[in-house]
């Protein structure tokens, strides 16, 4: 089977995906079409999902060794039966070193926790072996999930993200994998020693990422981000070399911003001639248009912060659960789609315990009710529709375009057994998709494609 | 092996326990101790434990039959490795008709939900076939939880009420177990025709009940109570009626209690001569003492409901994650532990759509967290400590000496393999059993005792 061919499927199932954030589609024992990776769309018989495949086909371009293609009516369906496809989710923020000791010292605060759980533990990185051993858990782990593709932190550490990076794209996943920039504020341990010292390892990343991909050990669904922890642990000399880079080898960016108002104070004190937090990256070319980049949190974003989010195309990576479990606040989602900015989700591993991104729907809406029930009531509670938007749709567009069954989209798509949350009530299958999203513990994954290729993994 | 052989136990494994809301005890490889359905304390050498069951026995009433009691020295050690042993949790308000489906219609509002979701539902228990296969899961899927004790809310139908509180006994849960009243305010197909209709049902319901515990059908660790739905679905007569029952029976009392700001304004217009909401319980002779009753929610009591709940002895049944989907709010519990109220947890089935009291506990602290940040920050959130002893002292209270290993406290324990959250981070147990209440859905349940009785089940 040559590569072309494995790429291409018709699946059938009970299918949903996201067509906008108050669009939620379901089509029962519906067709959907694969071809090299590409979606096709959702047909209702199979004669039309087979005429989508051939039609799919006479566009492609030509590629070597492709004259033996399959004839269309040869692809067989994988039917599915009574189970629900969905696309692949998507974490649009979580710190894979964080991964081993989530759910610990959550009674603390942010910065008792960092000192005393987070830093301690990323320093033990700096040594292969162990950041081997825990990231081969962190992979295999995620791989029960329906995630699909993450922007995921590693370490200061270049040898120990390389790593992560590989077995990534090992397992399959799309991602983003960011060696994390720290030359101020940090302990020791995990200081870098300069600027220089700093954007000389990010260098040293970049180009063995590259060289690992030219070996065939990385594929073209990983990629390296640049990743300032946030503005606290970066000096403005580090945070213009790195908004060159950025220029220069247009990458993306992944950071922290308006967490806590203490961090926004403490931002503030460090660089005064800021106008505001996110001014910081901006300024150094690290946020906005033409770069790519995607915040976590921005729940104490200011009005002109907000306004120059939505300029630039920021993605913003709402973490709904990390926010409540760091005390840090609920982000005014409800105010951000209404202003049309780009969101998606994020577990935030580890100031979420969960590495569900199911979940992260679930939190994002029972926090948008807390918001409204508390913090203004002139903003209506995020629905299913909204939520499920943002853990496919929404945050899928920082990869490109991925998260939906529309014509065109990368195909992600994963295959949900819900039998354990079976009753006497008969369900449909959007009542289905909503106890899946809230008890995604009771269901499990049974298929799992990434651009079109078929994951397996050892559970 | 008498029935006295088989409620005298001595389990070894790590031990958490609550000795009260601030102090939540550890003890690696100890001994705990059982002797005839209660626990005797737990112990660090086997000669302890040993000794203090002798001491035990000694203090027994003299009971036909004991005559041939087994040597202390051949009680074997059930040794549990390193597995955590924990008290059972308490789940001090749930409603068994809305298990078959929760996570359903979570957006929308209360009384949409219930028009739409939850009365539809409940009538259907008017037949007994469908409530015997609806309990039948519900306790089924109960037992697989580290629930020991509930307080459970069934339908307006007796014969299907008793159903539940036979399948409850036969698992060997504690239970208390109400037939619902309505009188007023309720859909047809759920309404009962009068006051008088509905206490005779009532009347009826509680006569049968002691019939089928003299038949043997139902333990003594299950027990009938109260359950007027909430003020406005009972009429002031009927209240009356039911008030005068509780204490001529000397039977506890389960209700609703200011879950939420529209339903105060509508108790308000339907009982305008009372003080609060509150004062319509307290009228009634169904809420303080000399009458137990636990109260789900208060949210938004005012200081004199809570100044009366205080005198009274009342539990409030905290259910955060219901009071979230509902959008509710968040109840000020800081302030209800800083008073000495009487407090536990809930997980609402169906306004919560989790099973679980660890989830109950993570929600509690979750959203005390938003409280402190978003509604007052002079009130700390909830610890782990404060939230283990509400999902098992706490509510425990309301059993009788239940929820902990002290001395004299009935024996409920359940053994938890949490092999599922092993990592690279090696971990003591106080970080073991705050990742069990983050994360229970990866761990499972080994074992389970209740007032010293081992349970089995079909998993």
């Amino acid at each position: 089977m040559d590569n072309q061919q494995k790429r291409t499927h018709i699946l059938r199932g009970n299918i949903i995906y996201s067509v906008s954030p108050r669009n939620l589609v379901t089509k029962d024992r519906a067709f959907l079409v694969c071809a090299d990776g590409i979606c096709r769309g959702v047909f209702d018989t199979l004669q039309d999902a087979q005429n989508a495949l051939s039609e799919a086909r006479n566009t492609l371009p030509e590629q070597t060794g492709n004259t033996s293609m399959q004839p269309v009516a040869d692809v067989p369906v994988e039917d599915f039966g009574d189970k629900l496809i969905i696309p692949g989710l998507v974490d649009l923020h979580l710190h894979a070193p964080q991964y081993a000791y989530r759910g610990l010292g959550m009674d603390m605060d942010l910065v008792d926790w960092l000192n005393n759980v987070t830093f301690p533990e990323e320093a033990k990185y700096a040594e292969i072996t162990y950041a081997a051993r825990a990231y081969d858990q962190f992979v295999s782990e995620l791989q029960q999930t329906a995630t699909t593709r993450m922007c995921v932190f590693g370490t200061i550490h270049p040898e120990s993200t390389l790593l992560l990076a590989r077995k990534l794209s090992e397992a399959g996943f799309g991602a983003y994998v960011g060696k994390v920039n720290m030359d101020r504020n940090a302990p020791e341990s995990l200081c870098e020693e300069s600027a220089t010292a700093s954007f000389t390892a990010t260098m040293d990343y970049l180009r063995k990422f590259t060289f690992l991909r030219t070996q065939g050990k990385i594929t073209d669904r990983v990629h390296p981000i640049l990743t300032p922890r946030f503005i606290p642990s970066c000096s403005r000399e580090l945070m213009e070399e790195l908004g060159e880079l950025a220029r220069q080898q247009d990458l993306k960016v992944q950071s922290h911003l308006s967490e806590s108002k203490r961090e926004i104070e403490w931002v503030a004190e460090l660089e005064p001639e800021a106008a505001f937090y996110g001014d910081c990256y901006a300024h150094a070319g690290m946020m906005g248009n033409p770069i790519t980049s995607v915040m976590a949190h921005c729940i104490w974003s200011s009005p002109e912060e907000i306004q120059m989010m939505k300029d630039g195309g920021v993605f913003i990576a709402h973490c709904p659960q990390s926010n409540t479990n760091l005390a840090s606040g609920i982000a005014p989602i409800r105010h951000y789609l209404e202003e049309e900015l780009r969101l998606g989700l994020g577990t935030d591993i580890a100031g979420g315990f969960s590495r569900s991104v199911f979940r992260a729907m679930a939190d994002a809406i029972q926090v948008s009710k807390l918001y409204f029930r508390h913090v203004d009531e002139t903003k209506q509670p995020l629905t299913l529709s909204e939520a499920f938007y943002m853990g496919t749709m929404g945050g899928g567009a920082f990869f490109g375009k991925v998260g939906s069954f529309l014509d065109g989209y990368d195909f992600d798509a994963v295959v949900i057994d819900d039998s354990g949350l079976a009753s006497v009530c008969s369900m449909n299958t959007a009542e289905r998709i909503e106890r899946t999203v809230y008890m995604p513990e009771l269901c499990s994954i049974v298929a799992k494609y990434v651009a079109g290729e078929r994951i397996t993994w050892n559970s």
